[in-house]
């Protein structure tokens, strides 16, 4: 099969799924029809489940383990979202099968022509154990980190950390990668930062509208390293992130929720613009801070994180879950 | 049509979306094929779409205003999560159209059979205004209430409200209702609660577990009344409340996400305890307050919710919202 070479990142997701990141090529296929339109075959019909991974039945969307053609593969279906240019097309030709009638409410099963419902579909053939692990549900338990716990658990555990693993951030800072992405910039080293939108949100609508921004100053690894000395810098952060998406997006700060998490998913600090209409994974109390409750919370006490107990959720396949495990504190 | 006469009750949910509680009644259609089996019929092929109410791209629902019949009418549209049972024949009968192929990645849009691919449709008809009211997307705005905001604005609303509002809650306190649903009771005057089921939680699995813990105290009306006085009561709440829910539901504390919500959707204090797991609507850092981190703020400051600045989302056709804007808030 011709091929064009593609970037391709797989990266995790502060949810725990796997993204993956690729550079769209073309489509490239043996399987073209006459005038170079693919041709719908049963690819999958030797496909032999073994276990479902995960299964969310919010979004309708499942991962799934088998066997294709003697590999382990991993298949994620989700159903897609209703496209309001079909709707007319969807009301005509879909047959109804009636559930349920009460007065001016009924229920249905609608069965419309395959074309206008289908599954996006992912295959990962051969999939390894670490797409298995990946993909599976993780558990998660909400730990307790007391002041001690951060200083003795914690902070050897960020300490320990490859100092590479950050090398992708100041790639960003540095004007190295990404620079087309940039929303907004404040060059200033100590209330500096940079505004870019997050890999999770495609941009096509402000629906779910989720930019980063990234400070400038390079030591502040989490909220337990904010003191009152950092209020310029969340201040400025604030006030200046929300006149850029309202500039670029025309989305007024009252329309946003803006917080940073703890723990991170990396270790310099960074703050999330979310849509406060969009419920933004990761956007739960459990996790995110208000950057509004985070400059107050230092202006009456500029020691505020470093002595507070947190709490956070952790995946058991976490190595700090390991580590406050081994410590005896879950 | 023959009938039985049945319940139905219309509840406006916390997220503003319209539940329909129902007792289900026997299917009842004219349209019984010979077996008594529902046929399939084209019962929408005259509905005309007039505009799309809100539609849900992550949940891939859609709610749709048109006319049937000549008659104003809502359907609404979800696609259905995938069942286990139905893979293999998913896999085997559906085509796939090749949309792009990487490495060991490949994506594809997979058509399936609509039997194995039925969409769950729901028709108000005829529907009224207060029906395309409650299912239209409500723009929700970020509010700041300072503490001069509670005292001027929020308090006098909450105080000219309908003292029956809250006779529901004194019935279950009383054991005039619901007796049946309580899980845990501490009947103490001061420090003791009522712990219940969430009507959103239809207890058949604990993956999406919900109780509310309704305070015993008269006199809490949100976490603005909170000051250190009510710290006995709020840790036992979060003791007992954790200790039942272990007993009952084998889920241990450190499974469990407990909070209030400010603003809270009644003024009488509650908590909510939903599985960690579980992304529970009003889990959000915007609404949701931590137990945890209330009793903490507490006890370093005895009057923190009295001072405080708190940020919270309101739906426009919020009578609240309507009150913060007369002042000029918003």
């Amino acid at each position: 099969m011709a091929g064009i070479a593609v970037k391709r990142k797989l990266e995790s997701e502060d949810d725990g799924e796997l993204s993956l990141k690729v550079k769209k090529t073309k489509v490239m296929s043996d399987n073209v029809g006459e005038e170079g339109e693919p041709v719908c075959q049963k690819i999958l019909s030797g496909f032999k489940t073994s276990s479902v991974l995960i299964d969310y039945t919010r979004e309708k969307k499942i991962f799934i383990h088998g066997k294709l053609a003697d590999q382990d593969a991993v298949v994620i279906l989700e159903k897609t979202p209703f496209r309001e240019n079909d709707l007319a097309e969807v009301f005509s030709t879909s047959t109804l099968k009636l559930d349920m009638k009460n007065d001016i409410y009924s229920t249905y099963k609608l069965r419309a022509p395959p074309h206008l419902n289908e599954i996006k579909t992912t295959v990962v053939c051969p999939a390894t154990e670490k797409h298995l692990n990946k993909y599976k549900r993780q558990e998660s338990f909400l730990v307790e980190e007391t002041k001690t716990d951060y200083e003795s658990i914690t902070l050897p555990f960020i300490e320990k950390q490859n100092t590479f693993s950050l090398q992708w951030v100041y790639n960003i800072l540095q004007k190295k990668a990404e620079v087309e992405r940039i929303v907004y910039e404040d060059s200033d080293p100590d209330t500096g930062f940079m505004l870019l939108p997050d890999f999770k949100w495609d941009q096509k609508q402000v629906d779910d509208l989720y930019l980063i921004a990234i400070v400038h100053p390079m030591n502040i690894k989490s909220l337990r390293d904010l003191t009152a000395e950092h209020i310029p810098l969340l201040k400025n952060i604030l006030q200046k992130g929300q006149a850029a998406i309202l500039e670029r997006y025309s989305l007024p700060a009252n329309k946003l929720r803006v917080y940073l998490h703890y723990q991170p998913s990396y270790y310099h600090l960074h703050i999330h613009f979310t849509n406060l209409g969009y419920d933004a994974p990761g956007c739960g109390v459990d996790r995110a801070h208000l950057l509004s409750d985070v400059i107050q919370n230092l202006q009456s006490d500029p020691d505020y994180y470093k002595k507070r107990t947190l709490y956070f959720p952790l995946r058991v396949d976490d190595k700090l879950f390991s580590t406050f495990k081994e410590a005896g504190r879950v």
